[in-house]
C-alpha cells in the first residue's frame, strides 16, 4: 500500500456535483483500501476567483480558469467533469485525446448522437470512463440485483420505477437552464436515474411508449418577463423488457413533498422486492414460499454483510449517507483504471440511457410505441 | 324511529360478496339511524341445499334455488345482486322492471354496451341503484377528495393509482371463471377500483393510453390438460383527466407480496396526498406552506371528526375494517331510496367504469391513446 | 343450526361501550356460526327516556330504567354489564345470583378485593364469565402468543407494553369520573390492557416496581372551580415475569398525538416480535436464523390463515377493524356457554389484572419492589 | 482560508472508533469550512506492526507503538483516544499535562469518580475537550431540542428513551472485554448515550430508579470454558426530570432484530415528538393545535434547512450517514479549540453521564430512588 502509484484528479466545476465527487475521493481514499492514492491536483472553474476559492476549500493544490491547463499538465490522470450538460462532449473528448481517465457527471450529452461519440471514443482511448450514476453504487441496490439474479424471487414479471423530487414545484421560482430543452427535464435529469436502475436489476428494456408533461408553460425569466418552459415537468414511460417482463416508470420533479422518491418495485413469481432511496440502507423482500400464516415483506437493513458497507461501520443498521455511495462509486472507477474489474458504469452505459430518454421523448411525439434497439 | 318503514332484501348470491353484504346491512342496522328497517327476507342460490344453509347461516326468512322468485315477492324491496357477472344484467333488468331498487356487485357488465343499458333501464325505472365501490366509502377517501376540493393541496397536477393483489400468483393455480374473458381480468377486476377512485378524487378521465399483459399464458383446467389464459394478468394505463392533470394506472393480480395495494399519489401544486388501502385508515397529507424546517407528510389517523367513523366508535384510531366499509356503502344507498341524499355510485357511474375499462384494452390494441368520450 | 337454542341478552348501558358491545352481538352471529342465536331482550338505563332511545336505535325488544329487572325476566340468560365501574360489582352478583351469565366491562371493580368476590361468585354460580379485554381476541395477537409457545423467537428475555392514547391531555378539559379515585386513573384504565395483554404473552407477572404522576394537578369542576385530581395521568412500571424475561410498561392516557399505542415487542433468544394496535392487522417477526445478509422484521398482514379472519373476509389484508374483534371475543364467550370452549377472560382473570394494578400502585406509594403473588 | 493553522493529531487506536474519528476527520476538512487544517500527524497502537499497518491506510505521517510519544510531539495538537476505556483516564491526564486538546470516545472511565477526575483536570488545564456522543450532532436530534426548547410541543410532560442493539444476542458468542465489569455491560455501553441525548431534549435528570438484568450468565472464555458474565445485558431506569417530566429508559444489547434502535419519544401538552436512529434522517412532530381533521405526526426529512446538512449535500432527503454525524461532532470541537463555540460535549458532560449510569446500578442493587445529585 505504501508503493501505490499515485493519481493526479483534475476537477472541472465545483458546484453540486463538483463538492460531491471531492467529498466522494476524499472519504474513498480513506475507506478503501484503493489501489492509488489520490491527489487532488488542479480545478478549473469559470473565473480566476472563482477557482482559487474552490481550491483554498476543496483542497486541491492548483486553480485554473481555464479547463483546457488539464490537459497538457502530467500530474493529472483523471478529468473530472461537473460542468453544465452541454459542456460535457466536448471536454470529454479532448480529456480522452489528451490520454486522461475521464469522469463525467451525468447525463453524458444533450442528445444520444452525441453520447454515442462520446462512448465511442472512450473506447477507442483505452481509458477508462465513468458517469455518474451513484445510486447503483448503494449496496441494498447491488442486494436486490443480486437476489433477483439469484432466483429468490422468481422470474420478473412486473416493474414499477419512480424517480420524484419537487424542486420544481413552485410556478414563481426562476427559469434555469435546466429548463431549456438541452438542459432535458425531468426525464433526462431524473428519469435517466430510474431508467438505469430498471436495466440494472432487469436487464435490457426492448420497447417503451412514453409521454411528457410541461405543467408549469412559463417562469419568471431573468427580465422579470415569463419565459416558456420547453422541457417536461413530468415524463412516463410504459416498459417492456428485453426478458419479457413489462413495467412503467415514472420522472417527475414537481412531485410536491417528495425529496428522494427514487422508488422500485419488482414483482416476480415467487417474491418481490421493494426499494426506496427515502431509506436508501433498507430493501424489502418477499418471499412467497415463507409459510403462509408467517410471510411477509420483510426490511432488511444494511450491515457489514452488505459489502462495501463494512469499509464503511463495523456496526449493521449505523447507516451510509448519499456521499457515501459516491466514495463507492468513485472505488469502482478507481478500480476499473488498476484493471481489477469492469468499469461500473462507463461512457457507452450513459449513452445507453441517453437513447433510452430520446426514445421515451420519440414515442410520446407520435403516440406510438417504440423498439429501443439502436 | 319506531315508526320506520322495513324494506325487505332480497340476496341472489352466498359467496365472499354475499356475505360481505348481509354482514354490512346488518352492521349498518346497528350503526346507523337508518331511514329504514331491514327484514332479511330472502336468499337465492343455485340450489335448494345451498340456498338453504345459506338462509340457516346467514339468518333469512327464506330461501330459493330461482331468483326470480324475488321478482314477484311483495316482501322484496331490494334485489341484491353478487351473482357472477354474465348474469348481472338479466337479473338487474328484471328487477328494476318489477319495481325493486336494485344493488349490483362489480363489474355491472361484461361490456360497457351491456351496462350502459342497465344504467338507462335503472334512470327510466325511477328506481335507486347502486354498484359495489366500497372503497369510496372509506371516511379516509372521503376526506382526501374534500381536501382536494377545498385547495389543501392547490391545483392537483399528477396522479398515480394502483390496485395491486397477488391473489392468482401462482401460475398452478386453476384456471376459473375469472379467466374466461367475460370475467374480465386484472383490468377490470382490481383497475375498475382504480378507475372509480380516480376519477372521485380528480373528477373526469379525458384520455387514456392502455397496455395489458398476460403472463401466464395457461393454467389447469378442470381435465386436468393446460388451459389458456386470454385475459391480462397485468392492465396499465397513463392518463390525462380533464382537468388538465395526467396521471398513471396499474392493475395487477400477480403482483406478489401485496394483498391491498389500493393506493393512490396526488401532487398538486401546493401539497400531496397518498393514500393506502393496506392502512385503510390513515391518510398522508403534505402542505407545502408549512415552514420549510419542519414540513413533511403528515399521518392523519381516523376519528370521530372523519364522519361517519364516529357512529361506529367514539375514540379515534380504533380503526374501522373493510366491511364496516361496506356498511356505510349500504347507509348512503338506503338514503338514497329515502330520498334524502343522492346515490353514492349508482349504475351510471358503475357503466362509466366500464367504459373506461374497455376503452384502455381499446387502446391496448390499438396501440394508441383513446379518447374517453363515449 | 336451525335448531339453536336462543340466548336472550339483557344489556345495561348504552354508551361507547354498550353500543361496541351490540355492535359485536349483531356481527358475531352474521359471521360466525355460533353455537346460540341472541335475542336482544332488553336494554336498562338511567331513565325510562334514555332506555327508550336506546332500545329504538339499538334494536332491543323492551327497555327500562331499572337494571334489576333483567335478573327475573326468564328471557334473558345473558346480562351484559357497561354502566359505571363502582356498580360493576353489585350488578354482577345480583345476576350471578339469579342464574345469569355475565359480561362484564372492564375493570371488574375498584379494588382487587371487590373484583375477587366477584370472581369467587361466578366460580360458585357454574355460570360463564366474561370481562372485555377486546384486545387479546384480535387474530394477530393471538399469532404472537402462539408464535412465542412454540418458539418461532426462542425464549422471551425482554418485553416492553405500553398503552398510551391522548383523550386527557388538555389541561382545560373537564373534571369526570375518570378522575376520581374511584374510576382509576390512567393505569387503571389503559395499564390494565397492557397488563393483560403482557400476561396473554408472557406468562405470569411475577413482581413489579410501579411509579405514578398526576400530571394535571386540577381541573374545571362542575362548578367551574378548578377540582384536584388524584389519579394518575401516566402510570410506569419495572416488570419481573416468572419465567425470567424482565420487561417495562407503560400507561398513559395524555400521550399527545397518541390515539391507539398499545404497542408491544418481544425479544428472544432466536427472534423478535412487534406489535402495535395502531395498525391492528400487522404483525412484525423476526427469525435470527434467517440468512444475514437477508435477515429482518417482516410485517405479516392478518388474512384467513389467521382463523377467525377468514370468518369475515376470505381475502387476506383487507383488514379488520375494532368492532370485529369485540365480536371475536363475544364468540368466545358464547362458545364456553355452549361448553365448546373455556372462558376466554373470566372474572378470575379480571380480578388478576386488578390486582396487578393494584400492585404497582402500592408499589409506587412504598417505593420498593413487590411481588404480584396475593 | 488559505492561512488558516494547522493542528496536528494524535491517534491512538484503529479499530471501529479510531476509524471512524478518521473519516470524521477527513470529511470534516473538505465539507466544512473549519477554522483549523488537520494533520495527520501521528497514529498509535500496540505493536509496531499494528501501527504501521493503521498509518499506511489511515494516511498518518508517523506511526508509534508506544502511545507516550505523541505527548511530547509538538506537531501534535490534539490526542485522540479510542483505546479501551479502562485506559481512558491515564491517558487524558497525560495528554492533558502535556497541553494538547483531548477528544476521547465514551465511557470516559470506568467510574464516574474517575471521569470526574479527567473533567476537573480539563477545566484546570485550559484545553478543549470533546467525548464522542454523536448522536447529539445529528441536525434531527438538533432540530428536536429547539422544537421542545421553542415551546413547540408545549411543556414536555412524559420521556420514553430506548438504545437497543442485538450485538450481544447469541449467547454463544465469546466472552470478551466488554463483558468485564470495568467493560460496563449495556447500560454503560448504549445506556449512556440514552441518558445523554434525555438530557440534551429535557435537561437534567433528578431522580432514577433502576434495573439491570444479566440474561446471559456465562459465555465461552478464551480456554473454551464458560466464564461468568457480571454485567447487565438490559438496564432499564424510571427518570423524574428537574423540569416535573418523568420517563423510562432501556437499554438493551440483546435486542433481536435491533441494529440502531436509539429511539426516543417526548410528549408535551400541546404536542410531541418522535425520533429513531434508526432512520436518523427524520424526525415526526405532532402538533396538537392543527385542525383536529387533518392533524397527526408529520415526517420531517432532513435537509438544507437543518443546519449543517447542506454542508453535505444542498438536495434534501439525499441523506447523511453515521461517518458524516461524526464529521459534525469534529466540527464542532475544532471550533471550540478555535473559540468561536462553547464545547459540544466536553469531559464535564461525559463525567455526568457517568455518573448517571453509576447512579441507576446503584439505585437497581438497592432497590429504591436515588437522586442524581453528586
Amino acid at each position: 500500500m505504501t508503493a501505490r502509484e499515485t493519481l493526479g484528479l483534475g476537477l472541472i466545476g465545483s458546484g453540486f456535483m463538483g463538492k460531491a465527487h471531492v467529498f466522494g475521493f476524499a472519504t474513498a481514499q480513506r475507506v478503501f483500501d484503493l489501489p492509488f492514492a489520490i491527489a487532488f491536483a488542479c480545478i478549473a472553474e469559470q473565473t480566476a476567483d472563482l477557482a482559487e476559492a474552490a481550491r483554498a476549500s476543496l483542497g486541491f493544490a492548483r486553480a485554473t480558469d481555464n479547463w483546457r491547463d488539464l490537459l497538457d499538465d502530467p500530474a493529472i490522470d483523471i478529468v473530472d467533469i461537473t460542468a453544465p450538460n452541454a459542456l460535457h462532449k466536448e471536454m470529454a473528448l479532448a480529456a480522452l485525446a489528451a490520454g486522461k481517465h475521464v469522469y463525467c457527471e451525468k447525463p453524458l450529452a444533450p442528445t444520444a448522437a452525441e453520447a454515442d461519440d462520446m462512448a465511442t471514443a472512450a473506447e477507442r482511448s483505452g481509458r477508462c470512463t465513468q458517469v455518474g450514476f451513484n445510486y447503483l453504487a448503494n449496496p441494498m441496490m447491488v442486494l436486490a440485483r443480486d437476489l433477483i439474479r439469484d432466483g429468490a424471487i422468481g422470474e420478473p414479471r412486473s416493474y414499477r420505477g419512480i424517480h420524484a423530487e419537487d424542486y420544481m414545484r413552485d410556478a414563481a421560482a426562476p427559469w434555469t437552464w435546466r429548463h431549456d430543452p438541452a438542459g432535458g427535464g425531468a426525464l433526462a435529469d431524473l428519469g435517466s436515474h430510474a431508467l438505469a436502475t430498471a436495466e440494472f436489476l432487469l436487464g435490457p428494456i426492448a420497447a417503451v411508449f412514453g409521454e411528457t408533461t410541461t405543467v408549469i408553460a412559463g417562469r419568471p425569466g431573468p427580465d422579470g418577463q415569463s419565459k416558456a418552459v420547453e422541457v417536461d415537468d413530468i415524463g412516463r414511460a410504459l416498459l417492456r423488457f428485453a426478458s419479457g417482463a413489462s413495467g412503467s416508470l415514472e420522472a417527475n420533479w414537481i412531485a410536491s413533498g417528495r425529496k428522494m422518491q427514487h422508488d422500485v418495485e419488482v414483482y416476480g413469481s415467487r417474491g418481490a422486492i421493494l426499494f426506496s432511496q427515502e431509506r436508501l440502507n433498507e430493501l424489502k423482500l418477499y418471499d412467497a414460499s415463507d409459510p403462509s400464516d408467517r410471510s411477509g415483506f420483510r426490511t432488511i437493513v444494511a450491515g457489514p454483510e452488505h459489502a462495501p458497507y463494512g469499509r464503511f461501520c463495523v456496526a449493521p443498521g449505523h447507516q451510509l449517507g448519499f456521499n457515501d455511495l459516491k466514495a463507492i462509486e468513485i472505488q469502482g472507477f478507481l478500480r476499473a483504471i488498476a484493471g481489477d474489474a469492469p468499469e461500473p458504469f462507463n461512457f457507452r452505459a450513459g449513452a445507453r440511457v441517453q437513447h433510452l430518454v430520446e426514445t421515451i421523448h420519440r414515442s410520446a411525439a407520435e403516440g406510438r410505441w417504440r423498439s429501443t434497439a439502436a
